[in-house]
């Protein structure tokens, strides 16, 4: 772990996914990489990117090669190593404490939150997040009937010891959520016209139902994580404008319990704006800092501009690679301690000052938020 | 008044409120910071953020204590001075030699324009910006009948001496104001619709409405400002991107009536775009810049890098606290004076050009729109 | 060509427009200068902006007078000289090797891709990029039939010497493209209806037939230049975010045909992001480049976040003056190396890697996608 002035401790990883326990050869590791499809005819490699810059700077290094490796020898090194090896060294280099981990993608290619954990060291804890769509899509495959969807759904939540929920409506029908609950009625009628042929699988995609799975997490007091912005090309990006949720969190505030805005990127400064005006909203910028690898320093700032500190959080977003742990810890942390430090240079900040909000930031946020 | 060598002179503030004139507690303080609503479960307090280190760091020093007080230090230092002393303080530090006032919200709660004057010095001038909306409620609640209600509006603004007009019609239907002039038969039919019950108070929110109020300003003459961007949680942000006043802007300019954006975050790239294709378009990044703290230099960048530095002017948005109208002016005065300073250094700019840029910004630019 | 470590040597410009071969007193030159309309009563004159401030420094030392020359000396020396040697001076020192030139844009009014080359240099090569709403307004006003229109386009297209084909869609009805190939059907019942009157000229505005023209040309195996973002007061700035290209790209990205989204400021980081996740998009920052002048970097910056160091191009939009080329060189290749120079210094980057994305930026990614 990089040691930083006024980023010191341990983070709070407050979105992950599992890792892949496979050794990974360059069409499998690039595909992997961001949020495009892999190498490709026009792109060439993703190593052609910011990213792929940082991983060759600071990942290279902690498998014993030089800085700026070339792909081919990184990813060589990488496979002489093993996967476990390389999982190890990169998860405890990120000098992360806690992992809050999304188990609702893709769960048979990734690991377990105690399995990340595990990697990260002996005193690192995980805990799940659950994913609202994937819960509801199993509830509904394994037997629940519309009408008592809504009450399996509560005590789901209720008795999962997840500390959080997720919502992918970015991915399904935009932010624009509810801004009222919907009703039972409502909720059962539109499952009843969705049900799909038999044989087939569940895919929940409806407004009123996706804003259905939003209420009632904040209505079980789970804090709820919500996709905002950049991801891969299945998006539109367009609806995934945080300011579409303003009614939503406009309804969902008296309810006191925290709304989560990950990764936001471009709409950072959005994603700031509401943390400022509605009391349970927060922010990360995960995912987007790693992508933008080197140049991440910019996105952390523009957030500062508006966001109370005491809202502002980290994650990876970090989905089977190792590296992307690591990289977005130690951007964050990097860019997070380079913004106080200057602050505090012309004395803009007082150092106690800068050393609380890297401490709030880095961790207590996220333990307050999620009563870790 | 900082001395800087690019921006030398007193500004001009064209776009304020009144001061709040009474001793505040803790609480009363922090509700009055920023746009959200003060303390808060997981806001904390509102010192957390750009601003708060703002007032600490800037604010402090002129009531006799150190940088970064606390802020129960700087409170209770506040009240032992009383609000008066430090209304004085704080406007004769800003360096403004012209307020244009806004008088139309909370107006029982406030001061009024040439009391804030003579707060900011002897020699200091203020002059009234009449807000559209409350000067038609009031001609509607005193009895003006819908169908004499343009005329009845066309005279007040006409026989009044506000220098300027303000529309919030973000807060009321967003920014997307007709594109043509609306029909007097129009304006009748919506308000004999849209009439409140007996004892109602009146409450214009309709788009047809609110573009007549927006339209007949101008036809008056009377320079035009408008809400734009960013605001408290009442605001739908997704509507107050000031591109939606396009086909507004469009129709308009032939009027030669100045119309000039208001604050503009985090859209104000947007609104530089506009005031170079629209000659009659004017903005400012007022209200961003105080709570942005010392990271809003970037802000004024931004917007200077397609404004035509004859249409961008300075205000603060300064409402209720004095510290409000300090910052306002001393950050916008040194995040521009840091921009012209680094591209007379880089020599991308002369030396009396960047004098010339920032006497027009700080005042110029200003007195030509509003013929002061 | 000033001499820059990482961007060594001569640029393409894959989008410009031809010169004006005449003298040019201020009115004239003015109105060319930006997207505004000239001098003007709010506006002073467009001298007083970024770029005007670029001509002062960058072009005044190529006539052979101090920087910062003011505007008339400027442009009587302009006039002293000729249009001609002032165009020679521009576009040799610009260092461009190859121009990508739309002509379908006022081509009475400037002169031919081979004159541009010709002030260029005698080694500088030019392609012509086929404007596809020119091109299709020709063919309907030359007697091609609603039912043949769609062949005799394809026709047009094959037969034609153009590298590129670009589309003003942005200008006419959105980015909104649609999503699947326009049916033939479609088209004809759109032409049909839309057919003027006896004698007026055809113009093309419907959703429909301008994403037949887009379509058709991919199809053709043209790579496919779109105008995205900023533009002058006839664009509805609002309809031209580049994520409401998305469902088309989504939809082409199978046909490997590249799309490349010009200028797109202040929607780069948007654009940037579209060709992380489709494998066929490319993005330039050019027209912005020269706008905002010495404050040009961060565009350039911000782009590099997300983009693929292989999808980034060079363009100036260059339309009539020859002082608009050199800009867009000099400032492009300033600010790219200037980002590659900091990455290097801070070890982010190697010094090779550093060559060889300066290499591809300036020039290998357009040869690649143009196959030129």
């Amino acid at each position: 772990m990089t040691q930083t002035p006024y980023v010191a401790g341990p983070l709070v990883d407050h979105h992950c996914h599992g890792l892949v326990r496979r050794d990974l050869d360059r069409p499998a590791f690039e595909a992997l990489l961001n949020e495009g499809a892999g190498a490709g005819r026009w792109t060439g490699s993703p190593f052609d990117s910011m990213l792929g810059a940082a991983i060759r700077r600071h990942c290279a290094p902690l498998l014993g090669l030089e800085p700026h490796a070339d792909p081919d020898t990184y990813l060589g090194r990488r496979q002489a190593l093993g996967h476990d090896e390389v999982a190890r060294r990169m998860l405890t280099a990120a000098g992360i404490d806690t992992l809050l981990v999304d188990t609702g993608f893709q769960p048979e290619e990734i690991c377990d939150p105690a399995e990340v954990a595990a990697y990260a060291g002996p005193a690192v804890r995980a805990h799940e997040i659950l994913r609202l769509e994937t819960t509801a899509q199993e509830l509904l495959e394994t037997g629940t009937e519309p009408r008592d969807f809504r009450n399996a759904l509560r005590q789901r939540l209720t008795e999962s010891e997840a500390v959080g929920a997720k919502s992918i409506a970015a991915y399904r029908c935009g932010l624009d959520l509810l801004g009222e609950r919907p009703s039972d009625l409502d909720v059962v009628a539109t499952l009843h016209s969705s049900r799909p042929a038999d044989g087939e699988p569940w895919r929940i995609t409806d407004r009123t139902v996706i804003s259905a799975l939003a209420w009632t997490a904040i209505e079980a007091g789970l804090p709820l994580q919500l996709h905002v912005g950049y991801g891969d090309n299945d998006v539109d990006l367009l609806r995934c404008d945080p300011l579409h949720l303003t009614p939503f969190l406009r309804a969902t505030e008296p309810l006191g319990v925290p709304v989560l805005l990950l990764h936001n990127y471009p709409f950072h400064r959005h994603a700031a704006y509401l943390a400022q005006v509605f009391d349970h909203v927060f922010m990360d910028v995960g995912l987007a800092v790693h992508n933008t690898g080197a140049l991440s320093r910019r996105l952390i700032e523009e957030s500062l501009e508006l966001v109370p500190f005491t809202k502002l959080l980290h994650s990876s977003d970090a989905f089977g690679l190792p590296e992307l742990y690591l990289l977005g810890s130690l951007l964050f942390r990097r860019g997070l301690d380079g913004v106080l430090a200057d602050l505090v240079r012309a004395d803009e900040l007082s150092e106690p000052d800068a050393r609380r909000i890297g401490a709030m930031v880095a961790g207590g946020n996220a333990r307050g938020a999620y009563r870790l």
